[in-house]
């Protein structure tokens, strides 16, 4: 047999190449935009240790679960949630085929920019701009109106696309996980259906791994044609005491990591530091005023107060935004 | 440079396994215990299909949805849905702590074996019996109890586990489809914390792709300890109209395959064939009264009427369990 030299050491780099690529794929800095710090530390121990096969803290990869809120945790929520920029603009714009919201409130208030007015809406006030803007059709035009109001809104400060305004660090933590084995899931108090139209796309999440609230849908025919009708009733609150039970019903398991940044979220890190074995969890900190905003125990958007001293005395990972993070949205790496 | 032949054979071959590894698997027959007949054919004709890169039938892998029925599609259910017996062995279980079920309707007729009065129960009275036996526990508790019930009932015909009670040929469509790069989802109208803690172990469903009925829950501290109460207060109904429901709230997209055998998949079915693109909609007809049972129109469990003309018009795949499988259990196997 003839052997050819650099063919052999071509098929053996190949095979070497495919024995070794995951190996050294962790052995790079998977998180490029965090500082070195605690923060840093605890989550990159955290997944050495669930994916040590011969560690005691190993988890089977199908447990692998992390739960993330969306808004405060993943992307900003400054000055409102982006979803209520989608709310106003969906009233101006059904607002000529309902004539009499002129005249009626929630909806003249937003028709006129009454920004004091819509501060004092309430709870109810809400609901019902929410129902008029996201029900009465079916999940496929909802999803179409979705994505065509991401394609052309822009945030009213930074004058940037809403889904631009995503947290490097955090897509960062993404693939991190992703990568070591996790199936990462949004478990937000937002939009269900106003989520996973983008989801996948900007965070690697696909729409079936996408928990949050939602109003119920009907399943009608319509000329031969089956389709989701979406009502005016609601069907699941997915926020505070909400989260566990979304991630019950969607899950089934419970998760191993959870990220959130809310008073919101408290429930959602109790459920998961409550179980047996490793566990970590991360509370962030919004204390950037200039990169980003600064706010928690006494902002009404992302109140943070309850969790924040429950973060810090359980020993839960407490990231400061202006020391932790190097950047904070995509757009700024060079 | 000194080769030692045996070790480049080696290494060549270790090389040229890793690199077919895939595709001579898919060379092979992936589903041994169905007959060569129009049924197996189409479903292989779909696979090749929706997998082939250059094909105009093309789904990429994370469209590759299939939603399975669970009663009388995976696993059998006569003489009546296996989690009857469940709610059965639950009350009579529960009685010496309820002293009053024993004058007090429906918990009287289950106390007492009485078959008439059960079969007259009607949906209020079945409701009953499922409130009383699957709620006031924790989920944590709940997924015990079923565990340990499953580890020791036995099917009243055959004297066999529940779950030994599994299509053959199902499983290893499962198979077939999970090597395909397919995410398997059950949508069944079962209770969806009743299949949870065995569907990994039985079909390589992990609890995540389980969709089902359920009952609401709540979080609550207990003693410092964070629970979720099954509370007695039905959430949702997965059957029928609520299947395409279901699967639109916990997947987020629309199945290419989806595999029923009764009127209660018919709608779930419906919304999978109305989707852009290669379809595949089977169902199984129970045609073997022999080996497993023969029903259909007439049936009350597993009504198959309305899907089954349905079926026959659109030219979806219908099984017929006595031609087209050459076992029904895996202990069948020879």
């Amino acid at each position: 047999m003839k052997i050819n030299i650099p063919m052999y050491r071509y098929l053996l780099l190949s095979l070497l190449l495919i024995l070794f690529a995951s190996s050294s794929a962790v052995a790079q800095d998977a998180l490029p935009s965090w500082n070195d710090g605690p923060a840093k530390k605890a989550i990159v121990e955290f997944v050495a240790a669930v994916t040590d096969e011969k560690g005691r803290d190993y988890v089977e990869p199908a447990e692998r679960i992390a739960t993330f809120d969306n808004d405060g945790t993943l992307w900003s929520e400054q000055p409102m949630y982006f979803q209520l920029f989608f709310v106003i603009d969906r009233v101006k714009a059904l607002a000529p085929k309902n004539p009499a919201w002129k005249t009626q409130q929630p909806f003249k208030a937003v028709l006129e920019n009454d920004i004091q007015a819509l501060a004092a809406l309430g709870e109810k006030g809400l609901l019902e701009l929410v129902m008029a803007t996201h029900a009465g059709n079916t999940t496929e035009e909802f999803e179409q109106t979705v994505k065509n109001w991401l394609s052309t809104a822009k945030h009213p400060k930074t004058g940037r696309p809403y889904t631009d305004l995503v947290y490097q660090p955090m897509l960062e933590v993404l693939a991190y996980l992703r990568a070591n084995g996790f199936k990462n899931y949004i478990v937000s108090g937002g939009g269900i259906e106003f989520m996973r139209p983008w989801t996948e796309r900007v965070y690697g999440i696909p729409p079936e791994q996408v928990i949050g609230s939602s109003i119920k849908t009907k399943f009608e025919m319509r000329k031969g044609h089956p389709v989701l009708v979406r009502l005016p009733e609601l069907n699941f609150i997915d926020d505070k005491a909400g989260k566990p039970v979304g991630i019950n019903q969607h899950i089934g398991q419970r998760p191993i990591a959870a990220f959130g940044n809310s008073d919101g979220d408290l429930q959602m890190l109790q459920w998961t530091a409550a179980g047996k074995g490793a566990r970590y969890m991360l509370i962030l900190h919004h204390t950037d005023a200039e990169r980003e905003w600064a706010y928690d125990r006494k902002s009404k958007i992302g109140h943070l107060d309850k969790a924040l001293d429950e973060g810090f005395n359980s020993g839960w990972t407490v990231v400061d935004m202006k020391e932790d993070w190097k950047v904070i949205y995509p757009f700024q790496l060079k």
